[in-house]
């Protein structure tokens, strides 16, 4: 497998676009289309709130068809939940606009929102952007990455990532582009995401490989505890690579898994390293945990909790804090079994071992947690599961953002 | 029903006394004791953290065997949790110490302690407060307001009230004090909480009555989500009001149960008003739902979500983020049923309708959300079930207090 340069355009036959379509941001791009002539099977996953957006609902439709899809249209702005009948229609005429432009029907048309919540979505504004993009659908990684600055709203960095791997002889691209920096505590999946493959696969292992994958990437992030309306994550499939399809989990499933269990843990972690306000990458590995599902419970409790993280903003090394998380998460375990760590590029050190706590200097404890990775090490000495979580410091600015109007 | 002046001082027969005892803190008093000449039937409730500090595990078993109660010592600075067996010696050498100085069973003295996690207790620091403390010891009013500000840490107020009732035609007096501005989250019991009173009541129909009160009033706050390791709610009954033994859900109990819901909402308010870095009282309340679980998951996640919080304190009434919060709660509607109220001293205004947002006065919102109580009101359309929960907006002196060196 290798890296390469792009996202959601590196993959053969996948187009991208953006424009100002004037939403709800001024003087920014805040729609992007990505394009695929070639029909695609789909596989998605979506937020497990109940109170789920329009454009979920309209998604969940799409993928849940054996529809062929060939676009996804976002716009970054307003979020399209909580608008009743209104709201839903704004999907269907967002669709409707892709198949009057570019001859594919529209029920294989998905569409993303991303902003706030409550306020409806300006119906001939989305058309119109549509129209301006449909004429500038392009298949360089500029125009992916261009796509990937469209969708960001409170992101200061945009989310992109792209890899290649062999199938059945032949090089497949797997790419994508994601964003999210509040609001973001995936369940059953993730804020925005869309992942682009030229792999040919059945659409059934295609869900099967997404659904895994998530549970220890985009599901082992937060930044807030607050799981959104709107999470999507959208994987499109064209079948040009020209592999042999991919029908059972044989070598070549194996390599794509792979593939995107990479993709899909760059983007998540590049998104909790960007999240609202954030100064640090706070990452939570556990590790000889009894069950897969203890090491997720208990990585994901350390990283969720708002005093770990303004403990890791203050580079105070108050480990009580991260065993207090532990311990309401729902996971049963003997605090005389645990041993905890400090690490980041700086070093490494214990704090607390098998129920006592250690003494331990001061000082080094800073100048680790001063990196702009830190990783709690937990060591559960009960089984042989581990799991890794992250999300990122709570700053002044967390509340600046939040507080401010509407945002 | 009367609200009387005063706390844990306020029922027949019990005394109070502080001191500065050093533990952590400097120039203030950190120490606090409650002690009854008569022997006492307790109840207590106590945090679900698997991580229990080494005073929970102690007061578990003073309350669980049926060893009459004189005492309880509680220290503020250093929280006794994550500290292994020297952790619980700590605890039994305090005990001790009321012994020798007052006569009475170490068994029958319960301990609690606030602060810093993962610390030991200075014990000989511990052994010369309740020295300090036998000495002085009293039965006024001040004597128990003294004491409630003892076991302050973050806090910025002290939390204390009275009642008096009928029963079996004598007066009771039933009081209490509490502390807890941080890492409250509260599940089956909450932060620090000392409730006497001189009714005569079976030990059963009182632990009964203390796990139904705190299921609407301290379960129901929170200000961080994070569920400490010492959350401690002891009761202790003298029998000094000299009524007949209630040993049954009569009249009486019904009397008692009243006062103490009474009493217990009021602290817990008090606590969630006062969570660090506050400057509202943010209450939810949902009514019509399907069940009360579900009124009561409902209110809780509309309070605990830090968006929602900021937006409180931004004063913006970002109505979405209710919404989202109601809708990952775990609790199961239909958004289409759902009307949402903004209510304050300043008026009360509906946002959302039956899954549509409204258009509403922006301005007189502003002004509904810069009370210093500001209330979120749902109604489900869905059943009968109502409940209530506190907490607090998320300010920058949250993560402040927070961010700085070992609070």
């Amino acid at each position: 497998m290798n890296m390469i340069k792009g996202g959601v355009t590196a993959a053969q036959g996948f187009k991208a676009a953006s424009c100002e379509a004037n939403i709800k941001y001024k003087n920014r791009t805040d729609m992007a289309m990505v394009f695929s002539e070639a029909p695609c099977v789909s596989a998605g996953t979506f937020t497990s709130n109940v109170v789920k957006a329009a454009c979920v609902q309209w998604d969940q439709k799409v993928v849940a068809s054996n529809a062929p899809v060939h676009a996804v249209v976002i716009n970054s702005g307003i979020a399209n939940a909580c608008t009743g009948k209104e709201g839903f229609d704004a999907c269907e005429a967002t669709a409707k606009a892709v198949e009057a432009m570019l001859n594919v029907p529209y029920a294989g048309v998905a569409v993303a929102s991303t902003g706030v919540i409550g306020m409806q979505l300006p119906v001939e504004k989305l058309e119109n952007g549509v129209r301006m993009m449909a004429g500038t659908l392009s298949d360089t990684i500029e125009a992916g990455t261009d796509a990937s600055h469209a969708i960001m709203t409170t992101d200061t960095v945009n989310k992109e990532y792209a890899v290649t791997f062999e199938a059945g002889g032949k090089t497949v691209t797997l790419g994508g582009m994601s964003k999210g920096s509040g609001m973001i505590h995936p369940n059953m999946c993730t804020m925005l995401g869309f992942l682009t493959t030229d792999l040919n696969i059945e659409k059934q292992l295609l869900q099967e490989a997404l659904s895994a994958v998530i549970k220890d990437t985009f599901n082992m992030i937060t930044v807030d505890g607050d799981t959104s309306t709107n999470d999507t994550l959208l994987l499109l499939a064209n079948g040009l690579a020209g592999n042999e399809k991919i029908t059972k989990k044989n070598e070549d499933y194996a390599a794509f898994y792979t593939a995107l269990d990479c993709v899909c843990r760059y983007l998540a972690r590049r998104m909790a390293s960007d999240g609202e306000g954030a100064t640090k990458l706070f990452e939570a590995k556990v590790v000889n945990a009894k069950t897969k599902e203890d090491a997720r419970t208990l990585a994901r409790a350390i990283v969720g909790s708002n005093l770990s993280k303004a403990a890791i903003y203050g580079c105070d090394a108050n480990f009580g804090r991260f065993l207090c998380a532990m311990g309401y998460s729902g996971s049963l375990f003997d605090q005389n079994d645990v041993e905890l760590f400090f690490e980041s590029k700086a070093g490494r050190l214990e704090v607390f071992d098998h129920g006592v706590p250690l003494d331990f200097d001061e000082e080094f404890a800073v100048r680790i947690m001063k990196e702009s990775e830190v990783t709690v090490f937990v060591d559960m000495h009960e089984g042989n599961e581990e799991a890794a979580a992250w999300g990122c410091d709570l700053t002044y600015d967390y509340v600046k953002i939040n507080a401010d109007y509407r945002s």
